[in-house]
């Protein structure tokens, strides 16, 4: 582990010291559990209590958290962010693979594979195949003909990527997911269904991160897209000819139907579906387990299936919980009343 | 890319042609997407509107469409199936894979691999596996002992076949799927779980489709069996012992349980779930997200958790609208009423 | 298939011999289904009339059944149980790998084999990896640095296990399952999310077994756990730092968010959602597709979305029926009160 003094702290995230620059900071942890030589953060106010009796050696603050803590600080402007670049100044990525072609991968005469970059064990990387430099491609990855990788992506071990498709920079897939496997659609014709061939692609831009054993479906034709800083959860299922907008989040277990079009910055909770053929606006958020049939203004928060808007919903769960009783209420008028 | 004239797309897919048979076609596009030299098609009513503006040189009609268009026009007794015939002409599936074994491969000296059939780089073929003729095993398959395929069969990479299972031929296996995993099933006693052991297996039959990171368990005893002309889509979950039927289409992220058996032809949508030991009949049709709790027989149409017949859902929704007003209305009438 | 005599079951299974000794079992089936020669079991008195007729040599019955079968039987404690060890004596689990490392897996110098473990084909093992004594790797899966197995586990193909993860004795991993994925977590900052490194791991207790295509992330900081005895289906999500108590069962599709704390022998049912940082006490039961939002207190039964008190939840959705008639008799009172 390294050591910094919380000068050097301050000045990495980029805030304001108050107290002793040359104390010697070890770690980060959280603010009930942090020790002597570690620096905590406090960022949501539910956890203010914590620190007067925090074991920190410092602490750092949101510029607006009108508290004066007794220990050093350190004035960020989100104090959330500025922990998570102290935490990164202490937990370096650990390089696990080193550069160069592993003897055991199998790579097409044709592929090219950029500076730095590390082919694990048993790597498949088919015919023009491109991966830029510094990538680490885990063991068993699995790359198909004319697909190409840009700078710093981490692909984890399994990963699969279909032929044709384009993945951005510091991209980051884990275990098992699968890039550009077949869009769903068949025609039915004498009671059969019959393949229509999926030769779209998957765009991925920069700076995404997809789940382990989560799925992105190549569109039929044209391109099933993920935009510059999307971050999908593990097990999430996106199908065919479906975009997702610019720093969306989707949580674990949701599933998109085909052609949906999500806007950017939209947070979208766990388990939910939406139906095909939809658009979901910018900055929406939806709730978990949701299940969206029709397409969603900008900004609206919706929950609930069939979603709604979220205290529409919260108040017919909250009726139901007296339907039961609200059945025999109106039974009584109905016999008051000799109906 | 090949170029048909519209003599030969005609005959190719058993039309009857309007217009100068000479025309060059060079591929196909959708309506409101396409170009000279390209041919489109009018399935969907809803899509005429576009056929007097469409840049396409030709198009593919419903002989009983009923519309009469201003350039060359293919009746087909099912446009989106001609049109589906003419897409295969114009995007003949490209083979990535060279036939034979791949030297990186390890297959086991009693496995056997039919005429023109591709073992790619990293697959593993157990004791006694067959495979047919002219499939394509893509990089990273594992296949276990005693497990079979039929011919042309497509496994993408990675695909998992456990042991003793059976696939027929023309079977289409996405990244990841796993077929034949074991059952879920544990005898209670004295607080623990002990472990029931999964000696059936899986039956794939012809021309089924398994989508990406699809799981298909084995049997306790017995089969677990999907018939022919099965469609799943990704991440689809079968437990031991289900039955799916012939040409039954199942949309992504479903899961049924144990010793269910599901009728041909019938329609799931993506998220729905049923319990164990139930049998869904023929031509069932089942919303996206329904929970299904008890046997349905054929040709009906359910939908919600728990599933109804579908109008019976939809009023009910309807109604929930009104409930939170509903019961301040019951109060004023009790109020009304003096109770 | 080997033979045992009654009484060499009846000592195998501890139970009590009523009949012939000598009469030669060559399988176990079910009572329905089984034949001469066969020993079958009757547990749930559902299945009481079927013993008349079961074309079986034998029964196993609870001591407590109050039946008389006409045919030789066993007495055991849990008929079902006895019916385990039965079967486990007439199927034994079949080794398919050859002790010892295959020679085209790629193990780093400095990881460790016990003795009589089985490595297979295209595995990869990274620095300092762990695997005790007569652990069965099966082709194709990876397990990244300082990650370490104990004894008797089974690893199915393609699972893989992400760096400083620890797995217990007698863990059953299936086919596809990622342990140790990072978890899903970012610092949203100007728009942005800025990826928390999630430096924590897993701990999976003995006895423990993983679905296929399963994913459990590893904790930000501290550790993901599931405890011994814990079972989990296929394709179930758990997210960082979740913990899963002793002997809990979790069905298929099911996502536990991050930090929730699940009890012991808890029985979750399939398709189930809990939000994160919540409190799931022990014995509790989780019906299927059921959305659980706060804390729930031992032995509680509750059921779906929002969980509630499972009977509640019945008398809802029965109330449901009758709703959109409701409304129309709720109009018609207002009408006779003239309101």
């Amino acid at each position: 582990m390294p050591v910094f003094t919380l000068a050097e702290i301050a000045e990495h995230i980029g805030g304001e010291l108050q107290g002793d620059p040359n104390v010697k900071i070890t770690n980060v942890a959280e603010i009930d559990k942090a020790k002597a030589g570690e620096i905590t953060f406090l960022a949501n106010p539910r956890y203010r209590e914590y620190l007067a009796n925090t074991g920190a050696s410092a602490v750092i603050i949101d510029a607006k958290a009108g508290v004066t803590p007794a220990i050093p600080y350190i004035q960020a402007i989100d104090a959330y962010y500025g922990f998570l670049k102290a935490f990164l100044l202490f937990n370096a990525p650990k390089k696990m693979l080193e550069p160069g072609v592993h003897p055991s991968a199998v790579v097409h005469p044709g592929a090219r594979v950029g500076r730095d970059s590390a082919i694990g064990a048993n790597v498949y990387l088919g015919a023009n195949v491109q991966v830029g430099e510094r990538c680490q491609i885990f063991p068993n990855c699995v790359i198909l003909d004319d697909s190409s990788l840009g700078d710093d992506c981490i692909l984890y071990p399994s990963v699969g990527i279909r032929e044709n498709c384009r993945i951005g920079s510091r991209v980051i897939i884990h275990n098992g997911a699968v890039i550009g496997s077949d869009g769903f659609g068949f025609a039915p014709y004498q009671g059969k269904f019959h393949k229509i061939p999926q030769v779209g692609r998957v765009v991925i831009e920069d700076d995404v991160e997809i789940g382990a054993n989560a799925t992105i479906d190549r569109a039929t034709l044209g391109e099933t897209v993920v935009k510059a800083g999307a971050k999908l959860d593990n097990l999430v299922h996106l199908a065919h000819n479906v975009t997702v907008g610019e720093n969306t989040v989707i949580a674990a277990q949701t599933g998109i139907s085909g052609s949906t079009k999500i806007g950017r910055n939209v947070m979208i909770g766990g388990q939910v579906g939406t139906v095909g053929h939809i658009a979901i606006g910018d900055r929406v958020q939806i709730g978990a387990k949701s299940g969206v049939r029709k397409s969603v203004g900008d900004d609206e928060i919706i929950f609930g299936s069939p979603a709604r808007p979220i205290m529409k919903t919260k108040r017919i769960e909250a009726a139901l919980n007296s339907l039961p009783e609200l059945l025999k209420r109106v039974k009584k008028l109905e016999e008051a009343l000799g109906k």
